[in-house]
Protein backbone atom coordinates (compact mmCIF):
# COMPACT_ATOMS: atom_id res chain seq x y z
CA UNK A 1 0.00 0.00 0.00
CA UNK A 2 1.07 3.71 -0.39
CA UNK A 3 1.26 6.38 2.10
CA UNK A 4 -1.79 7.83 3.13
CA UNK A 5 -2.32 11.51 0.36
CA UNK A 6 -2.68 14.88 2.07
CA UNK A 7 -5.92 16.04 2.64
CA UNK A 8 -5.58 19.04 0.65
CA UNK A 9 -4.31 17.47 -2.02
CA UNK A 10 -7.50 14.90 -2.02
CA UNK A 11 -9.53 17.97 -1.97
CA UNK A 12 -7.44 19.20 -5.30
CA UNK A 13 -7.84 15.87 -7.13
CA UNK A 14 -11.50 17.09 -8.26
CA UNK A 15 -10.15 20.48 -9.64
CA UNK A 16 -7.56 18.83 -11.65
CA UNK A 17 -10.16 16.03 -12.88
CA UNK A 18 -12.11 19.32 -14.16
CA UNK A 19 -9.21 20.53 -15.19
CA UNK A 20 -8.58 17.66 -17.54
CA UNK A 21 -12.31 18.20 -18.92
CA UNK A 22 -11.95 21.31 -20.00
CA UNK A 23 -8.64 20.13 -22.16
CA UNK A 24 -9.57 20.93 -26.32
CA UNK A 25 -10.76 17.50 -27.32
CA UNK A 26 -7.95 15.33 -28.24
CA UNK A 27 -5.54 17.31 -26.82
CA UNK A 28 -2.97 14.01 -25.97
CA UNK A 29 -1.32 15.62 -23.16
CA UNK A 30 -1.38 18.14 -20.56
CA UNK A 31 1.34 20.32 -18.47
CA UNK A 32 1.31 21.00 -14.94
CA UNK A 33 0.96 24.84 -16.06
CA UNK A 34 -2.45 23.76 -17.20
CA UNK A 35 -3.75 21.89 -14.52
CA UNK A 36 -2.34 24.67 -12.26
CA UNK A 37 -4.75 27.06 -13.17
CA UNK A 38 -7.48 24.72 -13.15
CA UNK A 39 -6.70 24.25 -9.16
CA UNK A 40 -5.53 27.94 -8.42
CA UNK A 41 -2.28 26.78 -7.57
CA UNK A 42 1.40 26.66 -9.06
CA UNK A 43 2.50 23.73 -10.57
CA UNK A 44 5.22 22.82 -8.48
CA UNK A 45 2.20 22.02 -6.05
CA UNK A 46 0.52 20.23 -8.80
CA UNK A 47 3.78 18.04 -9.33
CA UNK A 48 4.01 17.25 -6.13
CA UNK A 49 -0.05 16.51 -5.47
CA UNK A 50 0.17 14.04 -8.66
CA UNK A 51 3.42 12.43 -7.41
CA UNK A 52 1.48 10.71 -4.66
CA UNK A 53 -0.58 9.05 -7.34
CA UNK A 54 2.36 8.04 -9.34
CA UNK A 55 1.11 9.19 -12.83
CA UNK A 56 1.72 9.02 -16.04
CA UNK A 57 3.72 11.40 -17.43
CA UNK A 58 6.72 12.11 -19.50
CA UNK A 59 9.39 14.73 -18.49
CA UNK A 60 9.12 17.41 -20.75
CA UNK A 61 5.63 16.63 -23.06
CA UNK A 62 3.41 16.50 -19.81
CA UNK A 63 1.14 13.95 -18.71
CA UNK A 64 -1.24 11.67 -20.50
CA UNK A 65 -4.40 13.21 -20.32
CA UNK A 66 -6.50 10.13 -20.68
CA UNK A 67 -4.53 8.27 -18.56
CA UNK A 68 -4.40 10.87 -15.82
CA UNK A 69 -8.01 11.06 -15.79
CA UNK A 70 -8.54 7.25 -15.21
CA UNK A 71 -6.00 7.55 -12.55
CA UNK A 72 -7.64 10.38 -10.96
CA UNK A 73 -11.12 8.69 -11.10
CA UNK A 74 -10.07 5.69 -9.69
CA UNK A 75 -8.05 7.67 -6.46
CA UNK A 76 -11.19 9.51 -6.31
CA UNK A 77 -13.66 5.94 -6.55
CA UNK A 78 -15.48 7.25 -9.53
CA UNK A 79 -15.43 4.29 -11.10
CA UNK A 80 -18.70 3.51 -9.76
CA UNK A 81 -21.82 5.72 -8.98
CA UNK A 82 -23.16 6.45 -5.40
CA UNK A 83 -26.33 7.02 -4.59
CA UNK A 84 -27.55 10.39 -2.84
CA UNK A 85 -30.45 11.44 -0.36
CA UNK A 86 -30.84 14.76 0.28
CA UNK A 87 -32.38 15.80 3.61
CA UNK A 88 -34.60 18.82 3.23
CA UNK A 89 -37.05 19.99 0.29
CA UNK A 90 -36.26 23.33 1.01
CA UNK A 91 -35.03 25.90 -1.63
CA UNK A 92 -31.58 24.71 -0.93
CA UNK A 93 -32.48 21.04 -1.01
CA UNK A 94 -34.19 21.60 -4.47
CA UNK A 95 -31.08 23.38 -5.93
CA UNK A 96 -28.92 20.72 -4.88
CA UNK A 97 -31.45 17.65 -6.52
CA UNK A 98 -31.31 19.79 -9.92
CA UNK A 99 -27.60 20.54 -9.49
CA UNK A 100 -25.94 19.27 -12.57
CA UNK A 101 -22.47 18.52 -11.71
CA UNK A 102 -23.71 16.11 -9.80
CA UNK A 103 -24.74 13.69 -12.20
CA UNK A 104 -22.14 14.34 -14.57
CA UNK A 105 -19.79 13.74 -11.34
CA UNK A 106 -21.62 10.33 -10.96
CA UNK A 107 -23.70 11.07 -7.84
CA UNK A 108 -27.39 9.91 -8.56
CA UNK A 109 -30.15 11.57 -5.90
CA UNK A 110 -32.15 9.04 -5.65
CA UNK A 111 -34.81 10.94 -2.90
CA UNK A 112 -35.79 13.87 -0.67
CA UNK A 113 -36.92 13.34 2.40
CA UNK A 114 -38.51 16.12 4.22
CA UNK A 115 -40.35 16.46 7.49
CA UNK A 116 -43.21 18.41 5.96
CA UNK A 117 -45.71 15.86 5.08
CA UNK A 118 -47.41 18.11 2.58
CA UNK A 119 -44.21 18.09 0.26
CA UNK A 120 -44.42 14.25 0.49
CA UNK A 121 -45.40 12.97 -3.37
CA UNK A 122 -44.31 16.29 -5.15
CA UNK A 123 -41.31 15.57 -7.40
CA UNK A 124 -38.48 17.51 -8.34
CA UNK A 125 -36.80 16.80 -11.63
CA UNK A 126 -38.44 13.36 -11.78
CA UNK A 127 -37.05 12.89 -7.86
CA UNK A 128 -39.60 12.09 -5.06
CA UNK A 129 -40.14 14.03 -2.42
CA UNK A 130 -40.66 11.37 1.00
CA UNK A 131 -41.78 11.97 3.88
CA UNK A 132 -38.52 11.66 6.06
CA UNK A 133 -40.49 8.69 8.19
CA UNK A 134 -39.06 6.95 5.05
CA UNK A 135 -35.38 7.79 5.51
CA UNK A 136 -34.27 4.06 6.99
CA UNK A 137 -36.30 1.96 4.35
CA UNK A 138 -35.31 4.14 1.38
CA UNK A 139 -30.78 3.82 2.37
CA UNK A 140 -31.60 0.11 2.67
CA UNK A 141 -33.84 -0.25 -0.32
CA UNK A 142 -31.21 1.78 -2.76
CA UNK A 143 -28.33 1.24 -0.97
CA UNK A 144 -27.46 5.26 -0.24
CA UNK A 145 -23.57 6.30 0.06
CA UNK A 146 -23.67 9.88 0.95
CA UNK A 147 -26.38 12.03 3.08
CA UNK A 148 -26.64 15.51 2.21
CA UNK A 149 -28.16 17.34 4.99
CA UNK A 150 -29.71 20.36 4.02
CA UNK A 151 -32.25 21.63 6.41
CA UNK A 152 -32.37 23.88 9.19
CA UNK A 153 -29.66 23.84 11.63
CA UNK A 154 -31.64 22.63 14.28
CA UNK A 155 -32.66 19.43 12.71
CA UNK A 156 -29.16 18.25 11.73
CA UNK A 157 -27.94 16.16 14.71
CA UNK A 158 -30.77 14.52 14.42
CA UNK A 159 -31.15 13.53 10.62
CA UNK A 160 -27.21 12.83 10.49
CA UNK A 161 -28.05 10.56 13.35
CA UNK A 162 -30.68 8.58 11.15
CA UNK A 163 -28.38 8.67 8.54
CA UNK A 164 -25.89 7.06 10.56
CA UNK A 165 -28.30 4.89 12.23
CA UNK A 166 -28.95 3.69 8.40
CA UNK A 167 -25.61 2.90 7.53
CA UNK A 168 -24.90 5.60 5.48
CA UNK A 169 -20.76 6.66 5.96
CA UNK A 170 -20.50 9.88 4.25
CA UNK A 171 -22.34 13.28 5.02
CA UNK A 172 -22.22 16.19 3.25
CA UNK A 173 -24.16 19.13 5.58
CA UNK A 174 -25.10 22.46 4.62
CA UNK A 175 -26.74 23.05 7.69
CA UNK A 176 -24.87 26.00 9.56
CA UNK A 177 -24.17 23.39 12.53
CA UNK A 178 -20.84 21.40 13.44
CA UNK A 179 -22.06 17.75 13.77
CA UNK A 180 -21.16 14.90 16.04
CA UNK A 181 -20.27 12.02 14.46
CA UNK A 182 -18.99 7.86 15.24
CA UNK A 183 -16.04 7.03 14.02
CA UNK A 184 -15.70 6.06 10.76
CA UNK A 185 -18.51 8.34 9.48
CA UNK A 186 -16.95 11.29 7.01
CA UNK A 187 -18.43 14.48 7.62
CA UNK A 188 -17.76 17.30 5.49
CA UNK A 189 -19.52 20.79 5.89
CA UNK A 190 -20.26 23.35 3.26
CA UNK A 191 -20.56 26.27 5.55
CA UNK A 192 -22.16 29.07 3.57
CA UNK A 193 -21.97 31.88 5.79
CA UNK A 194 -18.39 31.56 6.46
CA UNK A 195 -17.63 31.89 3.18
CA UNK A 196 -18.87 35.20 2.99
CA UNK A 197 -17.02 35.79 6.38
CA UNK A 198 -13.88 35.04 4.96
CA UNK A 199 -14.25 37.13 1.92
CA UNK A 200 -15.00 39.82 4.38
CA UNK A 201 -11.80 39.31 5.98
CA UNK A 202 -9.97 39.86 2.59
CA UNK A 203 -11.80 42.82 2.26
CA UNK A 204 -11.49 44.42 5.83
CA UNK A 205 -7.69 44.03 5.19
CA UNK A 206 -7.80 45.76 1.91
CA UNK A 207 -8.02 49.02 3.02
CA UNK B 1 1.29 45.54 12.20
CA UNK B 2 0.88 41.79 12.74
CA UNK B 3 2.30 39.06 10.88
CA UNK B 4 0.21 37.99 8.63
CA UNK B 5 -2.63 35.05 9.37
CA UNK B 6 -2.52 31.77 7.65
CA UNK B 7 -5.55 31.25 5.35
CA UNK B 8 -6.32 27.62 6.65
CA UNK B 9 -6.20 29.56 10.06
CA UNK B 10 -8.78 32.60 8.79
CA UNK B 11 -11.03 29.69 7.74
CA UNK B 12 -11.67 28.64 11.21
CA UNK B 13 -12.09 31.77 12.62
CA UNK B 14 -16.00 31.74 11.57
CA UNK B 15 -16.30 28.31 12.64
CA UNK B 16 -14.99 29.18 16.33
CA UNK B 17 -17.21 32.46 15.86
CA UNK B 18 -19.79 29.97 15.46
CA UNK B 19 -18.78 27.96 18.48
CA UNK B 20 -18.83 30.53 20.63
CA UNK B 21 -22.45 31.56 19.53
CA UNK B 22 -23.82 28.38 20.72
CA UNK B 23 -22.49 29.08 23.79
CA UNK B 24 -24.94 29.02 27.29
CA UNK B 25 -26.62 32.09 26.99
CA UNK B 26 -24.38 34.17 29.85
CA UNK B 27 -21.75 31.89 29.81
CA UNK B 28 -18.70 33.83 30.67
CA UNK B 29 -15.75 31.57 29.54
CA UNK B 30 -14.55 29.80 27.19
CA UNK B 31 -12.08 26.67 26.71
CA UNK B 32 -10.12 25.69 23.73
CA UNK B 33 -11.57 22.32 23.67
CA UNK B 34 -15.56 24.08 23.45
CA UNK B 35 -13.78 25.89 20.57
CA UNK B 36 -12.45 22.72 19.05
CA UNK B 37 -15.50 20.78 18.45
CA UNK B 38 -17.01 23.93 17.23
CA UNK B 39 -14.56 23.46 14.61
CA UNK B 40 -13.52 20.16 14.24
CA UNK B 41 -9.83 20.33 15.32
CA UNK B 42 -8.10 19.81 18.57
CA UNK B 43 -7.30 22.08 21.26
CA UNK B 44 -3.78 22.79 20.24
CA UNK B 45 -5.11 24.29 17.06
CA UNK B 46 -7.26 26.61 18.76
CA UNK B 47 -4.77 27.55 20.68
CA UNK B 48 -2.57 28.29 17.69
CA UNK B 49 -4.95 29.80 15.54
CA UNK B 50 -5.89 32.66 18.22
CA UNK B 51 -2.39 33.45 19.16
CA UNK B 52 -2.24 34.76 16.22
CA UNK B 53 -5.16 37.33 17.15
CA UNK B 54 -3.29 37.86 20.63
CA UNK B 55 -6.18 36.56 22.26
CA UNK B 56 -7.78 37.72 26.13
CA UNK B 57 -7.57 34.83 27.78
CA UNK B 58 -6.68 33.62 31.12
CA UNK B 59 -4.94 30.41 31.93
CA UNK B 60 -7.08 27.78 33.36
CA UNK B 61 -9.79 29.68 33.12
CA UNK B 62 -10.31 29.95 29.02
CA UNK B 63 -11.16 32.63 27.39
CA UNK B 64 -13.74 35.43 27.55
CA UNK B 65 -16.27 34.56 25.66
CA UNK B 66 -17.24 38.05 24.81
CA UNK B 67 -14.24 39.60 24.28
CA UNK B 68 -13.33 36.72 22.16
CA UNK B 69 -16.51 37.32 20.32
CA UNK B 70 -15.44 41.18 19.51
CA UNK B 71 -11.86 40.01 18.84
CA UNK B 72 -13.15 37.33 16.01
CA UNK B 73 -15.73 39.76 14.46
CA UNK B 74 -12.93 42.73 14.20
CA UNK B 75 -11.06 40.43 12.82
CA UNK B 76 -13.11 38.94 9.97
CA UNK B 77 -14.21 42.39 9.45
CA UNK B 78 -17.79 41.39 10.55
CA UNK B 79 -18.20 45.25 12.31
CA UNK B 80 -20.15 46.60 9.45
CA UNK B 81 -22.65 44.83 6.60
CA UNK B 82 -21.95 44.29 3.58
CA UNK B 83 -24.14 44.27 0.37
CA UNK B 84 -24.37 41.03 -1.86
CA UNK B 85 -25.33 40.70 -5.23
CA UNK B 86 -26.51 37.17 -6.43
CA UNK B 87 -25.70 36.68 -10.48
CA UNK B 88 -28.29 33.46 -11.64
CA UNK B 89 -32.12 33.22 -10.53
CA UNK B 90 -32.59 29.58 -10.44
CA UNK B 91 -32.78 27.25 -7.82
CA UNK B 92 -29.15 27.75 -6.23
CA UNK B 93 -29.36 31.66 -6.78
CA UNK B 94 -32.54 31.62 -4.98
CA UNK B 95 -31.72 29.20 -2.26
CA UNK B 96 -28.64 31.55 -1.45
CA UNK B 97 -31.29 34.32 -1.19
CA UNK B 98 -33.32 33.21 1.86
CA UNK B 99 -30.21 31.51 2.68
CA UNK B 100 -30.90 32.80 6.73
CA UNK B 101 -27.31 32.36 8.05
CA UNK B 102 -26.12 35.65 5.27
CA UNK B 103 -28.40 38.23 6.84
CA UNK B 104 -27.42 36.47 10.54
CA UNK B 105 -23.62 37.16 9.62
CA UNK B 106 -23.95 40.61 8.30
CA UNK B 107 -24.34 39.63 4.67
CA UNK B 108 -27.48 42.14 2.58
CA UNK B 109 -28.78 40.41 -0.47
CA UNK B 110 -29.98 43.65 -2.23
CA UNK B 111 -30.87 41.43 -5.91
CA UNK B 112 -30.71 39.29 -7.86
CA UNK B 113 -29.62 39.50 -11.28
CA UNK B 114 -30.34 37.19 -14.05
CA UNK B 115 -29.79 37.01 -17.84
CA UNK B 116 -33.62 35.61 -17.73
CA UNK B 117 -36.08 39.28 -18.87
CA UNK B 118 -38.69 37.08 -18.06
CA UNK B 119 -38.38 36.54 -14.23
CA UNK B 120 -37.13 40.45 -14.17
CA UNK B 121 -39.25 41.60 -11.54
CA UNK B 122 -40.07 38.80 -9.64
CA UNK B 123 -39.45 39.16 -6.19
CA UNK B 124 -37.90 36.07 -3.88
CA UNK B 125 -37.76 37.39 -0.08
CA UNK B 126 -38.66 40.67 -0.79
CA UNK B 127 -35.58 40.46 -2.85
CA UNK B 128 -36.53 41.71 -6.73
CA UNK B 129 -34.67 40.26 -9.58
CA UNK B 130 -33.30 41.84 -12.18
CA UNK B 131 -32.39 41.87 -15.59
CA UNK B 132 -28.38 41.07 -15.83
CA UNK B 133 -27.96 44.74 -18.04
CA UNK B 134 -28.57 46.23 -14.17
CA UNK B 135 -25.71 44.48 -12.77
CA UNK B 136 -23.36 47.41 -13.08
CA UNK B 137 -25.40 50.13 -11.94
CA UNK B 138 -26.72 48.07 -9.03
CA UNK B 139 -23.61 47.61 -8.00
CA UNK B 140 -22.18 51.59 -8.02
CA UNK B 141 -26.06 52.82 -6.35
CA UNK B 142 -25.81 49.99 -3.66
CA UNK B 143 -22.23 49.85 -3.18
CA UNK B 144 -22.19 46.33 -3.45
CA UNK B 145 -19.16 44.43 -1.84
CA UNK B 146 -19.58 40.57 -2.76
CA UNK B 147 -20.90 39.46 -5.65
CA UNK B 148 -22.47 35.44 -5.83
CA UNK B 149 -22.03 33.36 -8.54
CA UNK B 150 -24.69 31.14 -9.34
CA UNK B 151 -24.67 30.69 -13.35
CA UNK B 152 -24.19 27.92 -15.30
CA UNK B 153 -20.77 27.07 -15.65
CA UNK B 154 -20.88 28.91 -19.43
CA UNK B 155 -21.95 32.37 -17.79
CA UNK B 156 -19.73 32.09 -15.01
CA UNK B 157 -16.46 34.18 -16.12
CA UNK B 158 -18.62 36.60 -18.40
CA UNK B 159 -20.65 37.69 -15.17
CA UNK B 160 -17.47 37.80 -12.79
CA UNK B 161 -15.64 40.17 -15.51
CA UNK B 162 -18.33 42.50 -14.69
CA UNK B 163 -18.46 42.18 -11.14
CA UNK B 164 -14.79 42.77 -11.06
CA UNK B 165 -15.42 45.59 -14.36
CA UNK B 166 -18.14 47.69 -11.86
CA UNK B 167 -15.43 47.25 -8.91
CA UNK B 168 -16.43 44.31 -6.93
CA UNK B 169 -13.34 42.83 -5.56
CA UNK B 170 -14.46 39.89 -3.66
CA UNK B 171 -16.03 37.28 -5.87
CA UNK B 172 -17.95 34.03 -4.06
CA UNK B 173 -17.98 31.68 -6.96
CA UNK B 174 -21.00 28.58 -7.28
CA UNK B 175 -20.33 27.73 -10.71
CA UNK B 176 -18.30 24.92 -11.59
CA UNK B 177 -15.43 26.57 -13.24
CA UNK B 178 -12.14 28.23 -12.29
CA UNK B 179 -12.41 31.72 -12.57
CA UNK B 180 -9.32 34.06 -13.75
CA UNK B 181 -9.46 36.90 -11.92
CA UNK B 182 -7.21 40.20 -12.07
CA UNK B 183 -5.15 40.43 -9.51
CA UNK B 184 -6.43 42.41 -6.16
CA UNK B 185 -9.94 40.94 -6.41
CA UNK B 186 -10.92 37.55 -4.14
CA UNK B 187 -12.37 34.45 -5.40
CA UNK B 188 -13.28 31.74 -3.31
CA UNK B 189 -15.40 28.66 -4.94
CA UNK B 190 -17.86 26.38 -3.56
CA UNK B 191 -17.34 23.34 -5.53
CA UNK B 192 -20.61 21.28 -4.86
CA UNK B 193 -19.50 18.27 -6.87
CA UNK B 194 -15.70 18.05 -5.93
CA UNK B 195 -17.30 17.85 -2.30
CA UNK B 196 -18.59 14.55 -2.97
CA UNK B 197 -16.13 13.45 -5.24
CA UNK B 198 -14.32 14.01 -1.91
CA UNK B 199 -16.69 11.68 0.17
CA UNK B 200 -16.53 9.17 -2.20
CA UNK B 201 -12.56 8.98 -2.16
CA UNK B 202 -13.38 8.03 1.11
CA UNK B 203 -16.10 5.79 0.66
CA UNK B 204 -13.82 4.12 -1.71
CA UNK B 205 -10.56 4.05 1.23
CA UNK B 206 -13.03 2.42 3.80
CA UNK B 207 -13.60 -0.60 1.25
Amino acid sequence: MRGSIPAATIARLPLYLRGLAELEPGQPTCSSDQLASSAGVNSAQVRKDLSYLDPPGVRGVGYNAAALRDLLRRELGLTRRYCVVIAGAGNLGRALTVYPGFEESGFDVVALVDSDQGKAGTTINSVVVKAIDELESIVAKESVDIGVIATPAGAAQEVADRFVGAGVRSILNFAPAVLKRPEGVEVRRVDLAGELQILAYHLSQAR
